[in-house]
């Protein structure tokens, strides 16, 4: 199928994919005097008392704010607020469809750092929770960082940690379709912005020794003179035989590739000097660094990918639906590496005998919300 | 009814009023692949090329931002903005049930009008035009005129011009019960805030010429020391037998009384030192000026006020649905006060032999909303 022609198609019938539905019906004098004037004077009284009713008395305690300055989008770069809200609209659709959570897209005409963290902060009082989107790195990391420091309410960079926890997930039952550990592997990712990023600390945080993260300018190690501070972070805590050098340097040997960079990087060639049988993520979307057909036959053992068309698709709605379900409904935040293991095991146990073409559960499997917002839920307890 | 109860009831009962919801199918793996990634990328890519393209692909040519800062809400005052949800969603209702327009509350943590501006125009990109709501006075004239020169949707703050509209629209229908014309007429409005402004510039232009206006202090006049720069303009274009005083000495053989001000405010004694057959439009919300059964029995011809639960219901849900289904049809600016006595005149010929107790069309009425577009986009052509 042509999707490209079909979104097309799709988008231009319905102008867009969300709609603002009323709950209430709206058919008498007195559904308009208790939805509107008079009766809703009450529940602004009551809020007006305390603020935190709202929580029960309004849209707040179930709506998140999908928020973007277009500066990363999908894999098509810095191409501004009105030509991401699609994707933002996307995302919304699939918290409703996947969790019940209500979401709407905030695409904002500024990629100034404090200029975004300014206006969040002004929006917060209408929304339950911040789910950041497609902001680039390393600015996505300070963006994160401040609206966690000044914002009561959670705050969740998806592409961050979205993308860790489903690529821990994918992992964890990859090594077990390929009989190893994590404290055995050689794991390369390509990608060091906001993605590679948080998927290398989550990796490290599950137990992963031997690992080698490049940016386009090569493997990140501790001699290269032009890392910006979170690369300087990632020359520390990876690349423990430090080496140097590019791509095909860094497969050498590797058991795992993980890329989250750009599509086209990888060839059967530099497969084919990986350890036997290589377990390859290869998550540019929409085009991979290497396509199935490709990876297979030069050798992979497992092959996903994060498009909805491949029978193995990692993809970030198994963890973003969910993870604000609980945040929402335990009103607690999200960004803790310990829950994010948590919920990628959780994830993965969805599976219980996974094989090298169904490692995840589907990304239209709705269950897995419930799974996840559990874990949230039972995590912010304790 | 109670109709205190029964709101807090239904805003307990949905948590809010509002859903964002799905227009497209989830269920397939094409479903998500044309929806979301991989098909999503090709309309991102065509708005990219042209940003107009966004108004035919996403939600942007339908939507509007329901913005306030909470300083003004209802008669409540200032509230601030998560005691204003209740109000902005029910807006977002209307705009919805009435017209067909998807409107989305944004409730904004700042009361300072440059910050307002400031984060208005950085939400531009997702939304089609900006509808300012429970701003108080007199910040929301810069408010609303700053975002004019900067933004390039619509704007209009209901307050002002949808209270204006509809009262010059029943004031056109009362003139037809009393037989009298506004150039006989004297009118008396209390309140100089938002409303009792924008009503006063709107009565001047469609001909109004004996308008005495006062603000909780009395009579606004040239020789007041304490009047802001509308205020002042106000004293420049009414009054013109230079009275002053207090309610009391205005109401004296005046034929209209406007209220858009507080509880309570007029007596039975007042009115019947009024012309003969007095019109009380008394819009003070929930709890008016002056209530119908005194109004009526010390003399008043005509009474009206903003209540869902009264017959004779004035309030500018007639308009906002409406004036903004034509704003977004035509993309044009929806501001002009030649435009603004056009839609009184529309709204008002639907009722085409009007009485005492049913001056203007339902609340409920659908098809207003219709007339009100139509009216904008003829004016939009010319």
């Amino acid at each position: 199928m042509d999707y490209s022609a079909a979104s097309m198609e799709l988008h231009k019938k319905h102008k867009g994919k969300l709609e603002v539905v009323s709950k209430v019906p709206i058919q008498t004098k007195d559904d308009l005097s208790i939805a509107y004037t008079p009766g809703v004077a009450e529940p602004c009284r009551q809020i007006a008392a305390n603020p935190e009713a709202a929580y029960e008395l309004t849209i707040k305690g179930r709506m998140v704010a999908v928020v973007t300055d277009g500066s990363a989008v999908l894999g098509l770069g810095n191409i501004g607020p009105e030509a991401a809200i699609p994707v933002m609209e996307g995302k919304a659709v699939l918290f409703k469809e996947m969790a019940g959570v209500d979401a709407f897209p905030i695409c904002l005409r500024t990629q100034d750092v404090d200029e975004i963290v300014e206006t969040v902060v002004r929006l917060e009082p209408v929304f339950g929770g911040i789910n950041l989107e497609d902001i680039s790195a390393p600015r996505c990391f300070e963006v994160e960082q401040k609206l966690k420091d000044r914002l009561s309410i959670p705050v969740f960079h998806d592409d961050q940690h979205g993308t860790a926890i489903v690529v821990l997930a994918g992992l964890i039952n990859a090594l077990k379709v390929a009989g190893k550990t994590m404290s055995d592997i050689r794991v390369v990712i390509s990608g060091a912005g906001a993605a590679g990023t948080a998927v290398s600390h989550l990796l490290l945080n599950a137990g992963v020794k031997d690992l080698v993260v490049l940016d386009s300018k090569g493997i990140i190690e501790k001699n290269r003179g032009d890392l910006n501070p979170p690369k300087q972070e990632l020359a520390e805590s990876t690349n423990p035989r430090e080496i140097s050098g590019d791509l095909s340097v860094a497969l050498k040997e590797a058991n795992v590739f993980i890329g989250v960079s750009k599509p086209d990087l990888v060839t059967a060639e530099m497969i084919r000097t990986m350890a036997e049988l290589p377990i390859i993520f290869s998550l540019a979307n929409p085009i991979p660094e290497v396509g199935r057909e490709v990876a297979i036959s030069a050798g992979a053992s497992v092959y996903a990918c994060g498009r909805s068309d491949d029978p193995n698709q990692i993809n970030n709605v198994l963890v973003f639906p969910g993870i604000f379900k609980g945040a929402l409904a335990s009103r607690s935040g999200i960004l803790s590496p310990e829950l994010h293991v948590k919920i990628a095991n959780a994830i993965s146990e969805i599976v219980p005998e996974p094989t090298a073409e169904h490692l995840l559960p589907s990304a239209l499997d709705r269950s897995v919300a419930d799974v996840v917002s559990q874990t949230v839920i039972s995590f912010a307890k304790k």
